[in-house]
């Protein structure tokens, strides 16, 4: 494997995390189940997406530790899909995405997804920031293999 | 439009990022220039997809306002694609990526993408902060809309 990928080009972390994220539903699953949305009937009303493709996109984010799959009730048959510490670790992501439309949209948005810290209820931010946590601007950085 | 979104329970400010970034091909072309690899040709080599993916993509990642193509030459027929600010602003995203698959992911890697301080040379971090600049705990944030 490291062979094959060392002669890879595309193979990087961030083709990695892409090859588990796949596209577009798996980020949005992982936004609802972090807001609280856990069951198959409830992510598939939010989401507006083939039962077979949920299905799929929760399989696998349940077969990369992602989420993890457990019955409602004890021994019942229905399912809730909860996040794992590996889950938690997406947030990051999550609000880099929400900071760079929030910086760079034109549209007017009057719905916004937020991620807020539970025990002061306020917005959070996200930095890049050097080893003494001082702030770097964008411009001063490139990204290296 | 802004009705409809307001119906739509899919529409949020990640859902509209990755409307834009379309899928990880995307990414990764935004990865490559970022680091300097700017020509069609360049990309193709680097990233080995077809070449009309390569132009589809290339193409949304222009009309978004991610990339600018212009000429290699002045007045050559041969163009190049370099970031836009809009571009520098995804840094975060890439970032968070390579601290998720550094973080969680069992395989040893030998090939690791880096964002770097040009400055200095050194390898940047991510960090989720409160408004006084305070590090949070991941366990301790919750998504809203």
């Amino acid at each position: 494997m490291t062979t094959e990928h060392e002669q890879d080009p595309v193979h990087c972390a961030i083709s990695d995390a892409l090859s588990v994220l796949g596209d577009r539903w798996s980020l949005l699953v992982v936004r609802d189940v972090l807001r609280g949305i856990n069951r198959f009937d409830s992510l598939q009303d939010s989401l507006h997406i083939a039962r077979n493709i949920l299905a799929q996109r929760l399989a696998s984010l349940e077969e990369a530790g992602v989420l993890v799959k457990s019955p409602i009730k004890p021994n019942g048959k229905r399912m809730c899909y909860n996040p794992t510490p590996k889950c938690l670790g997406l947030i990051p992501v999550l609000v880099s995405l929400i900071d760079w439309t929030a910086n760079w949209s034109s549209e007017e948005q009057k719905r916004w997804a937020k991620v807020i810290d539970k025990t002061t209820g306020e917005e959070v931010k996200i930095g890049i920031v050097d080893n003494n946590n001082n702030p770097i601007p964008m411009s001063q950085l490139s990204i290296q293999f």
